[in-house]
Parts: structure tokens; sequence; C-alpha cells
């Protein structure tokens, strides 16, 4: 079994999130199995791409019965190793780091984001939900904090430097919301969210007007 | 070449802006072209998966040269059907639809978002970026308006009604922000995005502490 798990391709990894986004769905709407086809409905997936993925961990569903949400989700949780609580730091507060600030969806994940930083001294000090925004220049000071992620969601031409910092603060890995490409450390896994890119492949099933 | 355009899979077009992104990258670091290569590198997909995607339109690239990088961005925008400005409506303009509004990253892919609306009186009538925010209930009056996109980022509670009210105002396609899942017609393409999904891999990339 663990042998398996060497060999799952990248695009497999970045699709798991998806189905297990897609079992919280069905387990809200009071399902407790769910076939690849509903949960295909859900994701926006084929239910053929579904079972290829969910085939690399063994043996989840049943031919006629589906996938038992509770286990399966419990399964893939345990293979992106969200079953530990993580905690993360936001660089920047502003609209887009606020709305990450109070967004309902890290708690599924088990992200809980226990710092806040900005550079603008009219936001420093001010509390976002129970989170008192610090000055950006104590970024270093996180070290002692045991803060596994950083989330840099400031203005592109302070990425790369935030992203620094966040790296030389001890960070593992970084989130980056800002429009732009960051390098770092081979060590660190850098994923950078475009909001708008999921936008971007509306158009193709879009009829001709 | 039209008769290959129908058989892309769901997934290589998901893929697509991905890459569309990453030669703006190269782009702004100076590079003509680019190999599959060093457009791994930017977007975190496999050189060998790029090239699979990319074989799916003709060829873009020369073995040894690279792509033209302006060139294969063309190429996409044109296949994504992002060759022409498309106007969007936005619903909810709190902290994450502020952000949605104020994103540079829209433009990139002829996103022009010209409508914004809101329930909270305090919100109606403020000036975000050079929109005025409206009241939630003259949705209806987006018809006369020629939006073709929703971009919902309303409390999840509220995401169903918004979703059914910017149908029926005419809209071809809704971009949902909030963390639920939401129905549409069939004819209307909807995509869910979870800000929160893409740090859910990261931690599979993390070293154990």
């Amino acid at each position: 079994m663990m042998l398996k798990y060497r060999r799952i391709p990248e695009e497999t990894i970045r699709r798991l999130p998806i189905y297990l986004r897609g079992l919280l769905f069905s387990s809200q709407m009071g399902y407790k199995k769910v076939s690849s086809g509903e949960l295909s409905e859900f994701v926006g997936i084929s239910s053929c791409q579904i079972r290829k993925d969910l085939s690399y961990f063994g043996e989840f569903g049943k031919r006629g019965v589906g996938y038992d949400i509770e286990k399966l989700s419990r399964e893939i949780r345990k293979i992106l190793k969200l079953d530990v609580v993580r905690k993360a730091a936001i660089v920047g507060a502003g609209n887009l780091g606020s709305a990450v600030l109070t967004y309902p969806g890290f708690k599924i994940y088990n992200f809980d984001i226990t710092a806040a930083f900005d550079a603008d001294p009219r936001k420093i000090g001010k509390k976002i939900r129970d989170i008192t925004v610090e000055d950006v220049r104590n970024i270093a000071k996180l070290k002692k904090r045991k803060i596994d992620l950083g989330i840099i969601a400031v203005p592109s031409a302070d990425a790369q430097k935030t992203a620094d910092e966040l790296v030389k603060a001890g960070v593992k890995a970084i989130l980056n919301f800002s429009p732009c490409y960051i390098t770092a450390p081979k060590r660190i896994k850098v994923v950078t969210i475009d909001i708008a890119m999921d936008l971007a492949r509306l158009p193709y099933y879009m009829p001709v007007s």
C-alpha cells in the first residue's frame, strides 16, 4: 500500500482536494454513499477519471453501491496529510487577505491561520476575526511560533521579498495569491493561486452569442 | 484542425489557463521562447503533460527551440474563446467581492467586471474601483446590459438564490466563490472556486516535522 503511494501523479494529488470537497457537499446534502457518477456531478470531473484517481489508493468503492463518504474522506485526508492541524500565517491584510482570514473553507482542510502581517500602519493592530494584524517587519519572529505555511496576499511587487522572509522564518510551504511568479528553495513547495484563472475556462463552454 | 478541437478532454481545458499564465510569467521575465521544461517550472505541471496537452492543437513547438510565447498565447486564447471581451457582474461586495473587483488578474483573460451588487444598505451606492455597488434586488435589470458571466461572492446560505437570479438575468456561466454546491440549468456552466483548496495539497509535499 505505501509503495503505491509514491507513484501518485501530481495531477491526481491536485484533484484529491476537489474530491474531498465534493464528498463534503454530498454529506451536507444528506448522502452517506456516493457513486463516481454522482461525485462527478458535484466536482465537474469525469467519473472515469475519478475512478482512476481513487484506484491508486486501493478499493474504496463497490460497483453499484458507491463510495462510503466518511471512509473515503478520512482516507483522502490521510493521503494528503490533512489529518493534523497546520498553523498558517498570512502576509497582507487588504481585501484579499481579509477574505482569506474570514473564509470558512480553511477549517475543512485543518488549516488554522494564527498570524497576520501588514506593512500599512493603519492596518497594524487592527483585529480581523480573532487575529491582531502585526507589523510586517516582525515576520522573522514567526520562527518561534511553529508556523508551517505562509500565505502571500501582498501586491506583486512585494511578493518575492515576502516569500524570502517567510522562508527565513521557517515556513515549509507557501500559498501565493499575488499574480506573479515567485521562487523558493527546492524543499519549499510553492503554489500560486490565480482567482481569475477558473473564470478563464468558462467561455469555452459558453454558446456563441 | 477544428475536428481535433472537439475531442479535447475537460482536464486539458482546465490546464490551458495555467499554461497561459505561465507564458505570461515567461514573457514578463523577458523570454520570447520557452521550452516545455521551463514552462513546467513556472506552472508545476510535468513537461510531458504539457507537451501532450498542447499536441491537441497541432505543432506549436520545435524540439530544442521551444514554444514561441506570443504565438502560443494567442492560440490558447483562441481555443478558450478568450479573444473577445466578456462582461461580468459580481454579487456580493464584501471582502472577497472587493478583492475580486480590484484583482488585476481578470484583464489577462479579457474579463471586464462592469456591475456589482450587494444586499447590505451600507454597501449599496459605495464605489469600488470605478463600479458603484447596486441593490441586489435589481439583478433582473442586468438583462439589458449583456452580461455574459455572473460571479457569486455571497454567504453560502444565499448562493443558490443568487445563482437562480443570475440565470434569470441571462448570464451564460457562473463563477461561484461560496463554499457550497449550486445547481443551474445544463446550458449554464458553473465553476466553484475554493480559495482554500490549493492549500490542501501543500502538506502532501511537506517534510514530516
